[in-house]
């Protein structure tokens, strides 16, 4: 719709435009409160992991990294239980229309989706097509079969779109990827 | 023993004076990386939180870390999986004779094992005597319900040895709490 005076083209808000502007990363944040203060499950986002060379210790105050450098995650950032059940997977945005390129997720963390796997874990990928406004839930085991059947460098969209399910939105749940994984992972 | 031409004593090492000068996280680390490298379970200790407030991005090297504070961590050090079931565990090491203070843990830390507990978690501290060079297994359970008896401001060594169940220590599993927790908790 289109409003006097102005030049501006108002889009309709379709139920998922409302979380534009806030990360992936905040959205899930979010959902895990809601499920930590509603007793549906624990799940955390785990501490950045980082090498901590040098520290200050001022008198009288806190304690001050003044060195440190980013490591290589070896797991997945999210885990934790619902339902009695292990939970473990990454999230990821991507800014691509066509594809999610494997080379923006490191291959300790497919590595470790997979030793999960063994152990009985519920394990998967949510991926932020932002373009599309759209999150999706991949299981691991679909993700590991294509990643490891050679030949591609990238997820093609269509195959999310085919293999994936859309995680609902709202407010209180912006990513509210229990509601999905309930489902299909038959929790 | 005694050694001619000195003075010094050699007491005959038990078992476990085998890795004194080795923190109970390295310790639990290496057992980690048993599990892990021989199918028996995934676990890792969580990279410890921060908040970082400046980083440097110096062209063509890694960007550093220049400022950043230890927060106060939300849940437990450990967590994973075994034989399917969601394992979450805090470690301390307490060089008290005579009891844990409780002061050495979070609040934060008592609540987060409060929460998976009632989820199915298998849940507990890991607390070394460095004194006494034992390692026990202590079941989260038990650990809140004295905690939560109120007019205590640590656990006495005696209440330690009676409810704990001592980890046995092996070369390549220096800390093997699994061999504990499978027979404790059934698994």
């Amino acid at each position: 719709m289109k409003y006097p005076n102005s030049n501006k083209v108002y889009v309709r808000s379709n139920h998922s435009a409302a979380h534009r502007g806030m990360s992936l990363e905040e959205d899930i944040n979010k959902s895990n409160r809601y499920y930590l203060t509603n007793d549906i499950a624990v799940v955390y986002k785990k501490p950045t992991p980082i090498t901590i060379v040098k520290v200050d210790y001022p008198r009288r105050s806190a304690a001050r990294i003044t060195e440190a450098y980013f490591k290589v995650p070896s797991t997945t950032d999210y885990n934790g239980i619902f339902k009695g059940k292990y939970l473990d997977f990454e999230a990821k945005e991507c800014e691509s229309k066509t594809s999610f390129p494997f080379s923006s997720i490191h291959t300790h963390q497919i590595r470790h989706l997979s030793d999960v796997l063994k152990h009985g874990a519920i394990a998967f990928i949510i991926l932020r097509m932002t373009c599309y406004d759209k999150d999706f839930l991949i299981k691991a085991n679909d993700f590991i079969a294509f990643y490891n059947s050679g030949g591609r460098k990238s997820l093609p969209y269509a195959w999310i779109e085919k293999n994936g399910f859309e995680i609902p939105y709202s407010f209180q749940k912006p990513c509210d990827y229990l509601a999905v994984a309930e489902k299909v992972f038959k929790i």
